[in-house]
């Protein structure tokens, strides 16, 4: 079964339910999914606007940009319920079994936040150039962004925190850190350019 | 069309149209309910667990909490949609009925707030009491939890900034700073019982 063909009332049953799938990881991946489209509303709503003209081709690269990361997204979704999963078959199996899953489990999250560091650098375009009447729907696109990030980022040292190959484990952490870095800059340069549409009334 | 019946694909094409709704306001509900359906599963698997035999009757409690929470999110991405459609249509008509518009357009995004209110103090007592094998899905909801508050405020300031009943747009604006601080209070304590069982090996 394919996640994003499940009805939305259907997924949130499956998540709710005494199974271990899909957990928090699945649940961000589908997040980002929502915030990419966001996103994608943005650009649509930018070209083929009046003043808006030179910069129809860029948006016309971002939204097809997020249509395939939306893809990805829900495929990732169900990779992680599979890495877990194989996780858990792993602890009756051998260490070895259970030490390549675990750095799977890991992995998974790990391509989600790669997604969501994209989409951030998105929305810092679409905060700069794109309509501004839709300057709320890219700051709710980056809050879900960077909760996607933190979800996947807990996700993603869950499993690491059982592997046992020093080297691998510390270029995860490496890499955390440093995506970390860019979702947190395009937060903020994303606010800054926005805020004051949105709340200069108070 | 219930918005819960949609797949998650058909959902997010919709967001992606250009089309002004569903917005960021719709997303962020639909994000709460995905949230509420994470606090359940923890709930689910901590009743009827050795040792947890006391506070079954809280985790079943919780359970029956977050389906209905569920189900008003869902409708409130609904309604978040009709006081949008409501707003742009009273902008041709009276003054009066774009006041009224805009004050329904800010009270669903108050709405999603609230509940998000609860889901804040549901998880902590699951960060505290419930089955520590899914404290990394606690933190997960918490973090979607406060992501949908953010987006949420973003859109009920969107609205007051034109609503012109200054008493209506004060208390608003007390309570969305109330809430600030239950939801960020919450944050901080699921984070402290919980983030030395997630990523202690840092």
């Amino acid at each position: 079964m394919e996640i994003e063909r499940l009805s939305l009332e259907e997924f949130c049953k499956r998540v709710a339910e005494r199974k271990p799938t899909p957990g928090g990881g699945a649940v961000g991946s589908v997040v980002g999914a929502l915030a990419c489209a966001l996103a994608e509303m943005v650009a649509n709503f930018t070209r083929k606007k009046k003043g808006y003209e030179d910069i129809e081709p860029e948006m016309e690269r971002i939204m097809e940009a997020m249509e395939g990361a939306r893809e990805k997204l829900f495929s990732l979704a169900k990779k992680d319920i599979e890495a877990f999963e194989r996780v858990m078959k792993s602890y009756k199996e051998s260490k070895e079994e259970l030490q390549d899953a675990l750095k799977e489990a890991a992995s998974v999250p790990m391509d989600v936040i790669r997604i969501m560091r994209d989409l951030g650098h998105e929305l810092e375009k679409l905060a700069e150039f794109g309509n501004k009447n839709l300057a709320s729907d890219v700051l709710n696109a980056m809050d879900l962004c960077r909760a996607v990030f933190l979800v996947e980022k807990v996700n993603a040292l869950v499993n690491l925190k059982s592997v046992e190959d020093e080297e691998f484990k510390n270029e995860m952490l490496k890499e955390l850190d440093e995506q970390e870095k860019q979702v947190e800059g395009s937060y903020k340069r994303v606010r800054e350019f926005l805020e004051g549409i949105v709340w200069s009334s108070r």
